[in-house]
């Protein structure tokens, strides 16, 4: 697919936001209605506030003038009414009086007070206009209204706000292979997710979405769909399929009703972006994966959003970090990288997650966005960075899990909160040990068997880590076994079972394909006597996939992705999944709460209902020292 | 008044929180409603994502193998069907094929296609799972769904979500003096603006306020009205007035219903905090003065709120800053201090706002609040501290001005708009000019007069700012005059006919009072012929105010107060309000932006829309060179 252009992000936004001025109406509405609303224009107070003079505490509205002199050893008496008034705060300090005695301090007589001290003039007092004054600024152009500007407002005399309409955002899903998610799926259909992920967002900014229904790849039905919401909508989203050419047919169709400006973005997700205008109104080409489509509304729909309704937009929440992993980029875009935050060690660290813009995972489980810009190669591990975040952290209360997954570490995030966040980034047990090692994590999922000695774990930790003391704490034992189809009509049994039938088999190095071969070894069976044995899957569900689907019999792997793929499930051996924790992490605070969460009886509970799991031993720890330790 | 106890902060919220448990119901609704609600239970994937193995790329689906050994010199072919099947981004690659050949990197021959390349298995290929694999955790319990949450549910054919229900709090106001804003308050009224403010508060947290109508300070209706608020919603807020009395029906109305728990909470402002509970619900006395009632609102009522809901609260956002001035706080009592933050000469500078906590402005224009613990005296100036923001800042778009207020700084903040805020701190002038010799500030607004000379301005900075070069921009001439009765029945023309009335003054040191000394010195009449110099007020519009009750026939002041105070106005005098500039300031781009507002057309005609301005100087510039510059 051929791009008109792959033109700078700044270009594009400068010149085509220009296109669209007085393109949103403005509303005249009530103060107390206004919160979250923009104002069109600056607001002024009407009244001053206080309006009158009056009294900063309960007490006695005196004459300044007549207190002098009074202490403990002379006392002052002033008669009530002419000398002596008393007021409630709030209440007007009558003609005349100065200053205000506290309650407290006087002394009640029959017929008036006594003071031990003198009071200055304006004691207690608050002037007219103390707080606002009648026709000040109380809020600018461009505010969005917040909860103290509706309160200054209402204090204030105003009767009516003037703030920019609600813009009217048309989101039109298209491609034949889109499906509403009320469907379920068939083998080639996608669920449109993105629709609500747009509306969403536009709705969290405060714009009003219109969904319209799924259009085929139709380009006269697209057209009139386009001219149907540029007629309702102020701004009209097309969000293509990713394929090539889908793509054409929006840049056609806005071609057909009007002009496209710019077909290409040097943007990274979010490449194939389409902008351009009919009927005054700006019409653009959304790209088809979830994480472009989201990194286009936020970086491109967003600002057009905001100079239509002339926001003053809060800028972004950053934060300094240490990338503990390569970003590499190209030099021709601006390159968007979704990383993960924590704190290990006293640092803060940032590791950037997967690239794929198909990976809605990486925006949930991320915390922010480093940017690489063009003309930039991107930055080195240990190179400090800005990352913008999604929302801000309490990273002292966030538990930095890295290794391998496992539905156990869901139900620890569960438990761990709201006292913390258990934020899990999946690298495989060994990934876990390297993160460990190399202070990037508090704990990490480590499933490991060492084919020599039949141990888990503890030998690679050993190998791995020597200059340092880490605590290994028992989860638990994990079944792995053979997946079967459902009913297990082959009868399958054993690991012998499997020189009977073809099976499919995990990638080298995955420790499902570790335990096969110990297995097998164990068992006095060559890997030549398995068919199938070198069809490689790169998870457990691609193989559970390939078992449910018949064109093998069946594959090793945890009873988890067999019940994800309603398949059967024969267990065959018991391995180890254990948390590798940190001495830091061990003396925290963070790690009692997690500690009390797997040794409680409702984890218990909800771990055997997930079924596969053996929790003898959970919550055992033992400490193992760095050979190498300092 | 006494308070039953000064009991501190997280002691009152540690033991008050845990009365409410399962007081809040949970909702099944459809993802697509779902934006800002939060999890009540961990929500798991139902569907992998994706749910079957596709293509990443437009292009060829091919078998790995069959590619082995392609180069440019010896090109490989594949024939259709069997070897290379077209497949669209997202289509399924069909079972047997485990590579896809980018639609580019392929030439398309009659037949089949040729490769220069090799593939390599499962390159541009989505294993099933890629982002989510079924029954994982997408989102945990307590979590506020966001965005992208919306998308992964529908994604992963999530029908139904449990969210917990919306919570419901009643919003009583009660006090004989308080009054509807739909009112005009007369003396001694005061208008409801806390009800709009713990609305819109609690709005904006996701919470359902109802609002009722104004109670008087009557104990039955007090109780029936709590009684019913109790009834119908899972919170009740008393927002009692401010003095001893009506606290104490809150308290006595929450004792005959249930018990108040805590009565007296060492925070301030927020002391006369009633934590209470009546039919099993938390009724909460909340104090009158709006700043009290926004810090309550903000930490007390929200962590309640959080933990009624079990959210897992995001943190608030800190920064640190250097204090320019002092803030100290007494030993018994966390205190919270409105601070205002900038960034001048490289450096992040907080500056405490006015403590009243009856200043509502101090909430709208302060960027955050500085917390001063109990025990601690506070803190001098120049120290570090940490602000909590009240939203994200961009301190590098942010131009500081303090110094002497005007009306037309508020119009230059509407014209720098959006490009940057101006953020304006009211100190007097001569507080400017230490400001800005401080480095406190980008500007200042000064109208300062020399009664020597008989100029304005330069003489002062001259004189106080002797190191560093600064620039003076001429901003308005600004007519100062006799405020008079409303169409003027003494016809007062001059300063010469003040010896003939009553006058209000302002105090000592104010700029309307040098300028008066220096106008009767100048006509040749003694400060003593006048009747009420020694009346002093502390604002342009207390002045106004006492020549409006008719209690002195005029007073010196500016054109803006009369108006304000709706009475007549006498122009005598051309005072200068000039901006003065640090030459950092002047050089940036910020002060670009500024001068081309002042000079525009549209500045102009607003200005002297306002009236009592002239403009004839407006945008020029001198440099001030300081005398002992280095």
């Amino acid at each position: 697919m051929v791009y008109l252009k792959n033109t700078p992000l700044e270009e594009c936004l400068d010149s085509y936001k220009k296109e669209f001025s007085k393109l949103i109406e403005i509303d005249k509405i009530e103060p107390e209605d206004s919160l979250g609303r923009v104002c069109a224009d600056n607001v002024y107070a009407t009244r001053s506030v206080p309006h009158y003079v009056s009294s900063a505490m309960d007490g006695y509205a005196v004459k300044a003038e007549e207190t002098v002199g009074a202490n403990v050893d002379k006392p002052v008496e002033l008669k009530f009414d002419k000398q002596a008034v008393y007021v409630d705060t709030g209440d007007a300090v009558p003609d005349g009086f100065d200053a205000v005695i506290k309650i407290e301090d006087v002394n009640k007589l029959q017929d008036g007070i006594e003071i031990i001290g003198a009071a200055f003039k304006g004691q207690h007092i608050r002037p007219i206009g103390e707080d606002i004054v009648a026709h000040e600024l109380l809020l600018p152009k461009g505010k969005t209204i917040e909860p103290m500007d509706v309160a200054v407002m209402v204090a204030s005399g105003t009767k009516k706000v003037l703030v920019t309409s609600e813009i009217k955002v048309a989101i039109i899903p298209t491609g034949d292979e889109i499906v509403s998610h009320k469907n379920n799926p068939q083998i080639g259909e996608i669920v449109d997710s993105n629709s609500h992920l747009f509306a969403a967002l536009l709705k969290k900014w405060g714009a009003n979405p219109v969904v319209y229904p799924i259009v085929k790849d139709d380009f006269k039905a697209l057209k009139e769909t386009v001219k149907d919401a540029a007629a309702k909508c102020h701004m009209v989203l097309l969000n293509a399929g990713s394929s090539a050419g889908k793509d054409d047919y929006s840049s056609e169709v806005i071609n057909t009703l009007g002009e496209v400006y710019y077909h290409g973005v040097a943007i990274k997700p979010g490449k194939p972006t389409i902008l351009g205008k009919a009927f005054d109104k700006p019409i653009i080409g959304v790209p088809g994966y979830p994480v472009s489509g989201f990194i286009v509304m936020e970086k491109i729909i967003k600002e057009i959003y905001h100079s239509l309704m002339e926001i003053t937009s809060v800028p972004s929440i950053t934060l300094k970090a240490r990338l503990t992993k390569p970003a590499v980029s190209d030099l021709k875009h601006k390159e968007f990288i979704r990383v993960k935050v924590g704190k290990v060690k006293g640092k803060v660290v940032a590791t950037p997650l997967g690239r794929g813009s198909a990976l809605m995972n990486t925006i949930v489980h991320g915390d922010g966005l480093l940017t690489v810009p063009s003309n930039s190669e991107g930055h080195r591990a240990g190179e400090d960075v800005e990352i913008e975040l999604f929302k801000q952290l309490d990273l002292e209360k966030t538990i930095m899990a890295v290794g391998s997954h496992d539905l156990c570490l869901d139900l620890i995030a569960k438990g761990v909160t709201p006292k913390y966040s258990l934020n899990s980034a999946h690298v495989g047990s060994l990934g876990g040990i390297m993160a460990i090692k190399k202070g990037q994590a508090h704990m990490a999922g480590v499933h490991l068997l060492d084919p020599e000695s039949g141990k888990y774990n503890i030998p690679y930790i050993k190998r791995y880590i020597s200059d340092e003391k880490v605590y290994l704490l028992s989860l638990a034992k994990r079944t792995q076994g053979i997946m079967v189809q459902k009913g297990n009509p082959l009868n399958i049994k054993q690991i012998g079972d499997l020189t009977k039938i073809s099976i499919a088999n995990r990638q080298k190095g995955a420790g499902t394909r570790v335990l096969l071969d110990y297995l097998l070894y164990q068992n006095g069976i060559s890997p030549k006597e398995i068919s199938g044995y070198n069809k490689e899957y790169f998870t457990h569900l691609d193989v559970a996939a390939q078992v449910k689907s018949g064109r093998v019999q069946a594959g090793m792997g945890i009873y988890a992705a067999s019940k994800a793929m309603e398949i059967d499930f024969v267990p065959v051996f018991e391995e180890s999944y254990d948390l590798l924790i940190t001495e830091e992490f061990y003396k925290s605070e963070g790690f009692k709460v997690l500690h009390s969460v797997i040794t409680s009886t409702s984890f218990k509970q909800e771990v055997n209902k997930l079924g596969g799991y053996n929790l003898k031993d959970c919550g055992n720890i033992i400490s193992i020292e760095g050979s190498k330790k300092k």
